[in-house]
Parts: C-alpha cells; structure tokens; sequence
C-alpha cells in the first residue's frame, strides 16, 4: 500500500532518511511496522530539489525493490537537499511494476507522492480521465490512481502557486474523489494520504472516506536533525508536539523513523501545511 | 522503428528466427540491414501458441535490448511452437522503454505486432481513445500507437473471428488512421506495417499514406523451414514465388533473415493472408 | 535465505507449482512460511527440461522479485515438463542481485539449487576457487557460495553421470565444506539443502552443521499431481509416506505447497535421490 | 569496445558532458564515431565527487543502455561537480550485461575505467586473480578483465596516493599486461586507454601493443567549459593546444564531444596526468 517520506528544512545528505535510520524508507520496503503490509517491494522513487541548478526537482525511480538497490544506497550518501520526498511502493490492482508507476510523480516544478488508493479505481478511472485539458492528459504515463490525482491536481492549480492554491487544489481532489465514490455508489473507502511541493511549499493529507481509518501519517519538527546510530533525531524546541509551529526542519513520513517520542500522529481528516518561512499548520481537510 | 518476423508453419524451435540466422532477429536489433536505422535496442517482445496448453499465447518481453539477453536466447533454444511472433523496437517520440510498451501485444488468443508509426500520435490519441469501449479501454497499458491500435482492432472484431473479419477490421484500422489523418490535416504519412493472428490463421500489411514508401516487409515459404550456418532456409516448392499458393510453412518479415534468393517482397498497399490450411493470398488493402 | 521446489513425474505446466497453489513459490517469494525469514525478493530463477529439444534445460532467471515478474507467470502457463526446478532468492552476505547470482545454475545438463549458505563463505572462497581445475573455474561467473558449490560438485562429477556419482559428489562438497570449517575453526554451521540433476535423476539433501536445525525439506509423491482452487494435489497411493518408494511423480521442496497432509518431511542429515525408473530413496549423508 | 569521458575543473552539471553535446557520451552509446563499433549499449556509469559530503564518489550504474535511461538524464541535469567520469559499456568476450560489470569501477576514494580489452583475458584472468592480496581478491566482483586491472592497481598502490603513485601504479598494470602477453605468446595486442582518479589528481593512458592503433584518445583544456546548442566549447587559453599547461578545465574523452578545433589527439603511448593545480602533463608511457 506505499510508504513515503517529506524532509523540508535544513539541507541533509538523503540516505539521513532512506538508509541510515532504524525505520528508514529502505527498512519499511521490507519491514514496514505501521503499513496495511509489511512489503512495499514493487519500485520506489526519490526526488529532491537543488535550486542552485534547477526549478524542477532530481528524479530517480527503480523498478527494483528499494533494500537491494546499491544506486539508491550510493547517492543518498553524496546527494544534499533542504527538500527530499522518497517513497516505496505496493502495487495495487492490476498495474504494473513500472519506472510510470513508481512514486514521485513530478510535472514542472511540482512533486506529488500518494499512499493509499481511489476506491475501485478501475470504474473510475476513465470517468476522470475525460475531464483533464489536453496537456493534463497527456502528463498521464502510467496506469495508477496516484498519477492521474497528480494530473487533476495540476489541473485544479492551473497558473497558481503558493500554499493557499495547492491547499486548496489537494482538497479539489479529495471531493472530486469523494463524489464520483457517491455518484458511482462505491461500498469501499477512499484511502488519500497525499504530499505535495512545489519546492518552496509543501501540502500533506491524512483522509479516509467516511470513517475508515486512514492510512497512518505522522511528523516530527526540530532546528535540524540528524541520524546517529540508526536513531533519527531531530533537535527539538520544546513545544511543537503541542502546537505545531515554526521550526528550521519538518519530517512528515508514513510511519515514525525511530522510536524517539518526537513524532506526532496527524489526526484522521487533516491537513498540513509548511510554508516557505518554516512554519507548520495543521487544519480540517474541508470536503 | 522497430522490425519483426512472424512465422506459421511446421513447428519449429523460436531459435531458428531469433538466434541463429545472419540477420536474425536478434542481428536486426542492432544492425537491421532495411529499417529506417540500424538499431532497435528499445526492449524486445517474443508471442509464441503451445495450443495444447492454451488457446492464449506465451509471451515474454523484456527492456533489455534483445543482443544481450540471456533469457531471450535460452527460451529460444528449448521452445518449439507452429506460430511464432517477434519483434525488436525502436522507440519513438516520447515513449517509455517499458514491458507495457514492447510488442507483440497479446489480447485474448490474439497477439499483434507494428513496424512503423501513426502520424502525429500526440495528437491523435486522445480522440482514439474515447472511441473505445470501456474493456478495449482497460485493455491500453502502455503509451504506444501500436498498443492502441491493437484496441481498435479487438474492438473492430467484436465477437467475430476468422480470417475474413480479422482482416476487415485489420483494414478498417487502416482506414481510421487516414480519416483521421486527413480530417487533422496532418502531413506525416501514416507507417502501417501490421501482423495479427488468432492462433490459427494471420493477417499482415505493408501500408504507408499516400505515395510515400512504407517499411520493408518479405515473405518466404516452402514445405518447411531450418537454419545452418547461419543460414536460413525453406525447402522452396518451386512455384511460391510467382503466385503465392499453398506452403507447409511460412515466414513473414520486415527483412530477409538471410541472403538466399527465396525472400518476395510484399508491394506497397498489400495485405497478406496465412489461412488455417497453409494458403498464402495476396490482395491490395482496400481504404 | 531462499527457497526451492524440484518436480519430477508426469508432465505438467510450470504453474502448478509457481502460481497456482496456496504457497507456491512464487507465494514463497513475499510470505514464506517456515523459512528463515519471509522475504525471498532478491531475484528468481526457473529451469525445466524439454528432453526432445536438448539436453540442456531451459533456463530463465530474472533479478526482479519473483511475485511481480509477468514474465514468469506467463510462461509459467505454457511451458510443460516432466523435471522442473525453481527457486526464490534471498541474498546474503554483499552480494550483487545479478543474474547470475539467481538460482538454479546450469552447467551442460546439470541443473542445481542450495537453500542455506557456508559459513564463513567470505574467508573459505578463495581457497576453493584455487582448487577448480580451469574449466571449472571458467564457469564460476557470480558472487554465491551456491555457485562455487555447483563448480565444486561438477569437478567432483568429472565425466561420471548417473545416481550413484551424482550422490557421492554432493557428499563430497559437503565433506569439502566440513573440512573447511574444522580447519578453518568457523563455529557458524554449514546449512546446505541442495538439489541437483541431470535431467534424469535427482539428488537433494537436507544438512546442517553439528547439532544446528537445518533448513526445512520436504518431499511429496504421487501417481501424478494437479493443482485445483490453490490446492496442490498428489494422486497418493497409499503407502509412499511410510517407505519411500516409486510413483509416477515426486515433489521435494524447502516447504509444503499446501496444507494436505501428503507432505512428509525430510529429517535431517538426509540425501534423496529419485531414480531414472521414479523410485525414491532416503539415506543419510555419509560425511 | 566502450567509449568514456573524463572532466576536471570549475564544477559543471552532468549534462554538459552526458546529454548536451552533439556528440556527448550518450550519443556515444548509439553512434560512436570513433569507436570500435557505434554501439556501446552494454549499460554505462556515471560517478562524480561531492567533496563537502564524501572522500569516496557517487556512483550510478545501470545495464539500460544510456540513451534510454531517464534516471540518467534527470541526474545528469541537477547533479554538478568539478570531477565527472562517465562510461558508456560495449560487452566483450562472453562477460554478462551486469551492473558488477558496468564502469567507472570505485574503490575507496578511486575511479577507475577502460576503454579496449586485455588479450585472451579469459587464459589470463585465473593468474592474475592468485597474485591479489585478499582484500583486493575480495573487491573482484564481476567478470570484466577492466576491474581486475583495477584491483592489481590498487594493488600496486598500496598505501600510496598522489599523481606520482598512481602514475607509477598505472604504467606498472600496463606493464604486467605486457608482460603476461609476452609470456603466454599472446598475438592479440592489448588495448589498454585507462582513466583513474583519487578524486583530486588524475592519470590517463592510450597504449596498444606493439604497432597496434590504440583506441582513440583526446583531451582539450580551457579556463572553463559550457555547451551551447549542443556545442561544447571550452573557453580556449590559445597555448594549450601546442603546449599541454595549466588551465582551470580539462576534458579527456575517446572522442570530441564536438566539432570545434579545440581538441587535441593523444598520441600512442602516452600517459596523461592533471595535477591538484590543474596542469595538465603529457609523457611516453615507460614499459
């Protein structure tokens, strides 16, 4: 059912959270403690931005599963980015183990990572398909329900940027997903824990239809972090597990890193948000 | 651009196309002697029916260029079948090198294969697609003009089978593709090279728009076929190559896999036939 | 750790042991039942002999996990044979996911597989692979103590073929492998479940150093098998799973394919052989 | 056959060398122009030094041919650096497409690649392989005769580094080359353009045996370098051309990545080194 992982702060090599934490990305593709499964060994993906060089973010995805990768291994140890998203996947339905089917998703600047899935996907998909512009629909490579969000999500957006519109944009496509489960009078749940950048910004849901538990989400918040010793830390400031706030580095991940008492689970329902000046806000998804 | 052979006949090991010819298959993937370039190392496909086993074929396609693969060249030495379909591809525009996007493609107990390409693809695709029904729809994993073509064609067909509905609807893929492209004013010749079989009878064409040249296409028959040497032979039944008539054995294919003069190639505007009982015909494809 | 399975009997298509039954390899492959571990995700490997066509067997084997691979499920449909061996890797130590670290290995008409590793494997290779003659060492062309064993064992073999040389040249590696852990003073056991053949016979052993618990063996028999609604199925009559004795068709295997009670296992420190005329024997591994 | 690239100086991004030339090492992998063959589609490498993160390099290795890896592409497009080795693989002899095989080779803080081949390596490769220590008989993890050479450098090496050592190691592989052909009467020149690093100093080589032409070899200097409209241009100091000296940009490649006259040729037979302060020497290799 996919995990993944957001880093927003200050600049760390990436194998600080794919490889060297006790829970890393890498671990929870074969290991993973709070996932509806243990295996997450079809594919993973890694994106991370380098303003310096590029609006648009690093991508490199792998058909491989992620603990047997020696590439991912060798360049998370020599690659550094203040904004890193890694994500490990579990093929759902009937879609295939493809470099178009692996998390990330990125188009312009933008960066999106889904773990959950549409509720029966495969009666809706067309529906939804339709209802793209052209060049939406032609952004469309693979076959999942997570590509084709990302697709109605940049549609939502248009020329906008800039939380407000991306918040409001991610919530666009949980209705939308939420009323075709209406219109279609589909039984099961939709299950969309979203993460979303546009490298500056990031916007993150914890969603469930009705009231299913969704999947688990969590983050931690500190003045930087670090990994020693397969311990993720980060230095925390002392109040943001009660009242999320500013704080140089932001981790919002599937499951916790490390069994430290620094992660906060994010409430079924809601939304986050970081804004370019670190802060983190935490607020009902509006359907 | 890719290249292909199909062969229908005495059964043969899949070695006798592949691996051992001079310009086998494999020798086409990268240095075809006729194709629009020497190389097809985009990913290969191999179809072949064991119709003791199956009404459906076997298939195996890989991303790895078809010379270095190991699989490929140890399946071909100890897999025998009466109808056998390869391909080397090319990939063109913006396609993935995915399994989904290697031909031959397999629906059902048919398997289809392309050399060529349809004019301004891009453009084309979106209209092509909402034509299909929902299970034609479902059937489109990959991004090629080929694939898609593939679901006109089963959608064409309907419930019918036979070689007389398999080439009309053969030919009215065909005729789509050049409304289509006369009513998008679209100057790009359409590069329709086709093979088609239900396990029993095949259908082929050599097809490019207007005056322009297609792709190569050559067929061979005899009372069977071997390969020594490096050479591939039919034992030729003397009148074959005049008129195509009844053979114990035919092969079909973008090039001659050898030098020997028992190759005929197939006219610009031709579609050929293999019926159930070894008969070759020859006719003009009617648009 | 890795797992096997190793058919002999009536022909039958490779899915009645790979995809359909309840805990078929490929089941194996994310969710072994009594393995060290569950994951066998680093790589599969097939072969299966086609004796009209070769001597040789086929050999298919992939570095993607055996349970996303559409290639071997659909060859696994149409593909029959009399002697099919597969195998589901889990890799140890640092070496490579390649193809040729996948089990089984193929050597002219030998096929063989280990389910287990040697101790110590990083400090005992070197002086074994000094020990090849020039041919052996030529084909040594992975990282596995798996491997090397296999070269061991055909150095063993020399130009003898047949039951008899066969069962004394696996125990001879595995006196090779004793030796070398008592002169080498390693106190990590030795787990070697192999299994090899000719085509014809088979040879397997379930064996671990001293007093440690070997890896887990199996074997079932039958006047032949069948697989129906994930059940797998030996045709038993009646008396095998007391004495050992001949019928039509013998499975062994690193654990049952389904729950039925037709499972016996091997104690350790045996060696089975299955004879040309189907008779099974259990000795113990003379060391 | 294999083509390679080398670049040392101002820090550039990846694509400079891999993707934006006309002739870049990409092109290289499907169009050679001075190569053995014009199809190096055998997998390629990248490696690169981030000296802030690591003494040892980031390594990216893949058996895709070069010109359809789309990680490739988005690395090469956001990754910079002022020291980049890129390699792009024509199998020989009967060694697998693995990424064990692929180059650059790392080990430690060095890079090594190879474009040619060791004569009758398979008769060689046994005797070289017994006069390694064990730690670098260990680091032999493929089958190519490049990674052995490798290993006897670092052999060679010792705990020495520096330009003057690695010279000497380098010429000292050449000559135990020389020497084994010698010995065994191999007729077979040895083509042996090496390329290594310890990730501040640099040495190259272009030698064959005897009268044989070596594999090409060019360098060319500049105070910097860019690429323009798939123009790769370094910014000329107007002496490097006749006098090999100082200069803040040099690139060594099996070809010109361009058409401009700012390439120089190696001759046969010389070792080229780049110092930490960027001079660039050129000298008869001594055997």
């Amino acid at each position: 059912m996919c995990r993944f992982v957001l880093y927003r702060g200050e600049p760390i090599t990436i194998d600080t959270l794919t490889t060297r934490p006790k829970n890393s990305i890498i671990h929870q593709s074969f290991q993973s403690q709070l996932g509806e499964q243990p295996l997450n060994g079809d594919g993973f993906g890694l994106a991370w931005y380098v303003p310096d060089l590029s609006d648009s973010p690093a991508l490199f995805r792998s058909t491989q599963p992620a603990w047997n990768d020696r590439n991912l291994q060798q360049l998370a140890e020599v690659s550094k980015s203040h904004l890193i998203l890694a994500h490990v996947r579990a093929a759902t339905g009937d879609t295939d183990v493809s470099q178009a089917n692996c998390h990330p998703f990125v188009g312009g600047r933008f960066v999106f990572m889904h773990n959950g899935s549409v509720a029966n996907y495969h009666q809706v998909r067309r529906g939804w398909m339709q209802t793209l512009r052209d060049e939406s629909y032609d952004q469309v490579r693979g076959q999942t329900d997570s590509e084709l969000m990302f697709a109605l999500f940049l549609g939502e957006l248009g020329d906008s940027n800039g939380i407000g519109p991306m918040s409001e944009a991610v919530q666009n496509v949980i209705r939308r997903a939420e009323r075709t489960r209406t219109e279609q009078k589909i039984e099961e749940p939709n299950f969309l824990n979203l993460a979303v950048t546009n490298g500056r910004e990031v916007v993150a849901t914890r969603f469930a239809s009705d009231n299913a538990t969704p999947r688990s989400l969590f983050f931690a918040q500190g003045e930087g972090c670090e990994c020693e010793d397969g311990e993720f830390l980060t230095k925390t400031t002392g109040t943001h597990q009660q009242e999320p706030s500013r704080a140089a580095s932001t981790v919002i991940a599937s499951e916790p890193l490390s069994d430290q008492p620094l992660w906060t689970e994010v409430a079924p329902g809601q939304l986050l948000t970081i804004s370019s000046d670190d802060r983190l806000t935490n607020e009902p998804i509006r359907i």
